[in-house]
């Protein structure tokens, strides 16, 4: 087997790790295992998503960022159920040039979030690969009872909303590959964006309290608007002159030929991090004012009708879409 | 970002790992999270652990194995806390061997094994690799509130146990690599061990019932002593001669020279996945009783004492042990 320093392992829990632990369910990260009690009317809701280097984030990027990501990726899909996220499990799969310095930024990353998303880490494994580094998280939230936001709901007469804007993850996995030209702080912008995007965990209660329909948008809107059609078994018809853009995304828009095409790719590229949902139209006002309160940008994109499948309009003229957008890689 | 074919992901989940959700829980693996309600009377409890390939399994064990291993390694956490499993959820990093019989292969392990231990697959993520595969796995079970076995708990007076057998997960790598010389049944034996442990979660309630303190043996039986003697504030005195070897470690043992350099590696050696607690002498009658009832073996080892550390001796005589074990790779 691999040659690695145990002794690493061991001091990476009680040095780094056991700090960041839940006072009292995360048993000082030294009994195998984390006790949750029940939280009476409600639901636990898990969720569990894996980051792996060279395949969703960069050999370069730096750690704490990827911790971050890694927490935050797991946060948007608790978000999009309406759910309140309160701990954690993680597992780390040191690869070999996750040194102190590497492990300590990553532990970093991971407390600026746990202050931020009121999380606290349970428990989890930590090894080392002889490969490139990856890395998961089981993330625990409760909801009430019986009341989580499924990907089944919408039905017609519906609108359709999306958080934030739409195309920055794609646009910056692109910008910190070196691959876009734009103004130096534009291409930040969009860098910062992919490496650690904003759960709209603030705005869960919202969707848990509204929403027909929802969930995060991980594989590209297109695609996850696809999964929710599915499931609801409803057409989404989208105006794509809507899709809310960042002023690093326009000015990326602005200077490209065809615009069909153009926005096309920014709903089809992944790890954007917002919630698309559905409602009713008389929630849309409440909606609107929730989302004012929390300095939420939020946008409606379309409609739910009778039928299949998810069809988009620029300036009322069909646009063919690209369906699969980045799914599970 | 590496090449891999996305739609493998999605038929992954929908084709071989769907058929593995719970009915109810797992939403069918299409809503990202599941969903688990209240047990009246009962605490939440979580364990997660993760298996690299080249470090915790071997490149050429059978994927079916190492889906039973990694299962199985966390059934063994839950075991040892008394607590009865539920569900898990599962992150694969498939490399780029793990094509379809592999996953597949993969897929009867765990299906097997959901049948034998009743557990189910409630969710998590599938992804790909350019590195080594790994994969992890979060367990979840029940424990009667406020009842889980801690590491601490054990007193002077109390008994030291240990189910089934020490050191055949440590020959059984060995073996594994080739590096071992028996007769063939004894070799396949230990390999087997190795590949697949044996949880003892029919044993669980015993543990529960019975033990002041416990903890599985994953570490090697020596160094995870050291953690609940450190834990319970304790001096752990062990009778070499009385450790349980299986025919063919006790065939290995035959042919050592040194008997105190065996014994002590055997005692090292990590991937038992037994329960080591200790209780105290009024319960040892039922204990017995209980692991007759189950057909597994039981063995006192040794005895709790005031003071600290882990100390063996071998037919009255002191040995020196190696106290790090494998920890944590």
């Amino acid at each position: 087997m691999a040659a690695v320093d145990v002794a690493n392992e061991f001091e990476t829990i009680t040095r780094l790790l056991a700090p960041l632990a839940h006072p009292e369910w995360g048993r000082g990260l030294t009994d195998d295992v984390a006790l949750i009690p029940q939280r009476k009317g409600h639901d636990l809701v898990v969720t569990k998503d894996a980051l792996v280097e060279g395949v969703h984030f960069l050999p370069n990027d730096p750690l704490d960022t990827v911790a971050q990501k890694l927490l935050r990726v797991n946060l948007s899909d608790l978000a999009a159920k309406g759910a309140e996220p309160f701990g954690y499990l993680l597992a780390c799969h040191w690869s070999e040039r996750c040194g102190w310095p590497e492990r300590n930024a990553f532990v970093e990353g991971l407390a600026r979030d746990q202050a931020e998303f009121g999380v606290a880490l349970l428990g989890g494994d930590t090894v080392s690969t002889p490969g490139p580094a990856s890395f998961s998280i089981t993330l625990m939230g409760w909801a009430a009872k019986g009341r989580i936001i499924a990907r089944a709901g919408a039905h017609p007469g519906d609108l359709v909303f999306v958080t934030g804007t739409v195309g920055d993850g794609w646009l910056g996995l692109r910008a910190a590959r070196e691959l876009l030209t734009l103004e130096p702080e534009r291409l930040s912008a969009l860098v910062e964006h992919y490496r650690r995007p904003m759960p709209r965990t603030a705005f869960a209660p919202a969707v848990l309290e509204h929403a027909s329909a929802a969930l995060d948008v991980s594989d590209g809107l297109i695609a996850d608007l696809g999964h929710l059609a599915r499931a609801s078994a409803v057409r989404l018809d989208l105006q794509l002159e809507s899709l809310p853009l960042s002023l690093a995304a326009q000015a990326w828009f602005d200077g490209r030929a065809d615009a069909d095409q153009a926005l096309s790719q920014l709903a089809s590229g992944g790890d954007d991090y917002e919630i698309a949902f559905t409602a009713r139209p008389g929630h849309e006002a409440a909606l609107r004012r929730e989302a004012e309160r929390l300095h939420l940008r939020l946008t409606r994109i379309g409609e739910v009708k009778a039928g299949e499948g998810v069809h988009a309009r620029y300036l009322g003229e069909p646009v063919p879409i690209e369906q699969a957008g980045w799914v599970h890689r």
